[in-house]
């Protein structure tokens, strides 16, 4: 079972029509995979200098709403505006592309203005609190803020996907140590949702199926809650990858109700857990991959939203970046194992 | 001209078919863009415990060929197998996928044996020398191992593409300081590769011409040669990423020449030298983009080889991840300003 015995294997992940080389020579033992960049320094962004702390609210870009509603009232959340967005809501969105499509005497360079929303999330009032520290309703809470907050946006007849984001730890991409997630509105359906939603499609149409409701308990499986599952994927693009998948079939992440984003705010709390010990609290991001809106039906029988949870274990060199393939040092039935028996005290 | 004074912008590079985000507001700028981590330390894997040095060829894995091919003469270039391949020369290749392509009853899994090769160029006998320390020829003498070892590798009938890779630094993924490059052979034509292709076709269907043909002096060029011209694409996907573009039309890599190796030898070394002046010698990936092996054409007249050059400045975060789109603070047209700007003194 362990990854020296097994010779390398090529896998396609057939939800992103990606391949994935899984390479047994380049791995330790999957048990002993830790962060080398453990993310608990207490001296990075510290206190004093931190405005998205209870008190510092002015410091900040403005709040579009708080959890609870009240102003008099302590806040658990807000939800403000990212100062420093990499979309603008400000300038017009393009009607039309600059470029244009490519024809004789064009040189095909297509640019649109960028018009988005980029939004930040911030978890808890309290610097030292991260998002698994929150009981399940607790996470629960923020999944319905992101819930809420695309709610508002999805009604803008511009915006074409919504990416809900965390990064965790400096090397992960966060400027800023206290627990926070981010909300990007875009113009335009991202290549990897436009590649997830042709493959998936693809699936449907060859098997009736959809690919994501297909997945049941296997040695793939770690966990599960009543309306969720946990796995490491079979083609899992990173080492420890985790998805985090509504049983029932559930083509967008802003229908979730109450009683699931409690549920599954519990099962994605025993993941980040799980992992920050198994790992050594590494830096880690987790992605929402739901699905565009400009569809009329908000249901696709093909589309089946989840979260990819991503630890920050290996640095993407000139192999992956040439060819959009990755390279996984440990399997992902040795990563589902060693993830299943960590032991949570609670 | 300076970014501050921009709006955020959505470009879609034709050549990929991929959307980049120039996001202004995220920019220092451009001519204040410098490395974090600089690769320049002596510390990391020193001349006593280096394999890859002359006179420990011994504990290195088989060598493949070496340039002179004079064994009794000091080597210049050794090509060898790389100790902890991803991918085994000593497996049977798949002649079919376990699952099968997705039917009714299967689970849609796909994997195929991880038969490949996996090389290792060492550029120089001494352990200090960098790849642009070399003289024009000297580099064009790397080129042309590349090429003799892809002629070799292209005549097995499972491999479908071979990707040139070269890791600069530990966070571009160099796991030995001594300079060196790599060459990976594979039974699959990559996603990137395959999207590319697919791109360029289009829009040589759509114009009745070459994207890459189509590009010459413009504010995105930066510097040329006899042969070659280099310059930061108009939707570049990272910070001061650089195109080095054959002005002759040219499918694959390896039907260059030895003149021309000499002369696309002396315009790397150049971009080089210009990055690691302006960037602070950061960490750095490069790519050979070239042509898969089983269209019967040797000549396509929309796939034209290049190759690209990558400073590693940022960090692939949440959304990078998730959308597949990348957030660029550098506006293309200043990057290649700065880059052009950079006085060399040779």
């Amino acid at each position: 079972m362990a990854s020296q015995n097994r010779n390398p294997e090529i896998r396609k992940d057939t939800v992103n029509n990606r391949w994935v080389i899984f390479s047994p020579a380049r791995a330790r033992r999957p048990s002993d995979f830790k962060s080398k960049s453990n993310t608990a320094n207490p001296n990075d962004n510290p206190l004093e200098n931190c405005p998205f702390c209870l008190g510092r609210e002015h410091e900040c870009a403005p709040e579009i709403f708080r959890v609870p509603p009240d102003p008099s009232a302590r806040w658990r959340i807000r939800v403000i505006q990212n100062l420093y967005p990499a979309l603008s809501r400000e300038i017009e969105p393009s009607s039309s592309v600059r470029g244009g499509s490519p024809g004789p005497g064009s040189t095909g360079d297509v640019a649109i203005s960028g018009f988005g929303f980029h939004d930040v999330v911030i978890e808890s009032p309290v610097h030292s609190v991260r998002l698994e520290d929150l009981d399940p309703a607790g996470i629960g809470e923020v999944l319905l803020a992101y819930k809420k907050r695309i709610d508002q946006l999805r009604c803008h007849e511009s915006i074409k996907y919504i990416q809900v984001f965390k990064n965790h730890g400096a090397s992960a991409g966060a400027s800023m140590s206290h627990s926070h997630s981010q909300i990007m509105a875009l113009p335009i359906v991202p290549p990897t949702t436009s590649a997830r939603l042709h493959s998936m499609k693809e699936h449907f149409d060859q098997t009736g199926r959809c690919s994501l409701c297909d997945i049941r308990s296997n040695d793939l499986l770690i966990d599960e809650s009543a309306h969720f599952i946990s796995i490491v994927p079979f083609a899992a693009t990173f080492p420890f990858e985790i998805w985090i998948i509504p049983l029932a079939h559930s083509s967008h992440f802003h229908d979730i109700d109450g009683e699931k984003a409690a549920d599954l705010g519990g099962l994605l709390k025993l993941m980040l857990r799980k992992m920050s010990l198994q790992l050594n609290n590494p830096p880690f991001n987790f992605m929402i991959h739901t699905t565009p809106f400009q569809d009329t039906c908000s249901q696709l029988p093909y589309a089946h939203w989840f979260l990819q949870i991503v630890p920050q274990l290996t640095v993407v060199a000139g192999f992956e970046m040439g060819t959009g393939c990755q390279i996984n040092p440990v399997f992902p039935e040795d990563a589902a194992k060693v993830l299943r028996e960590v032991r949570i005290s609670s």
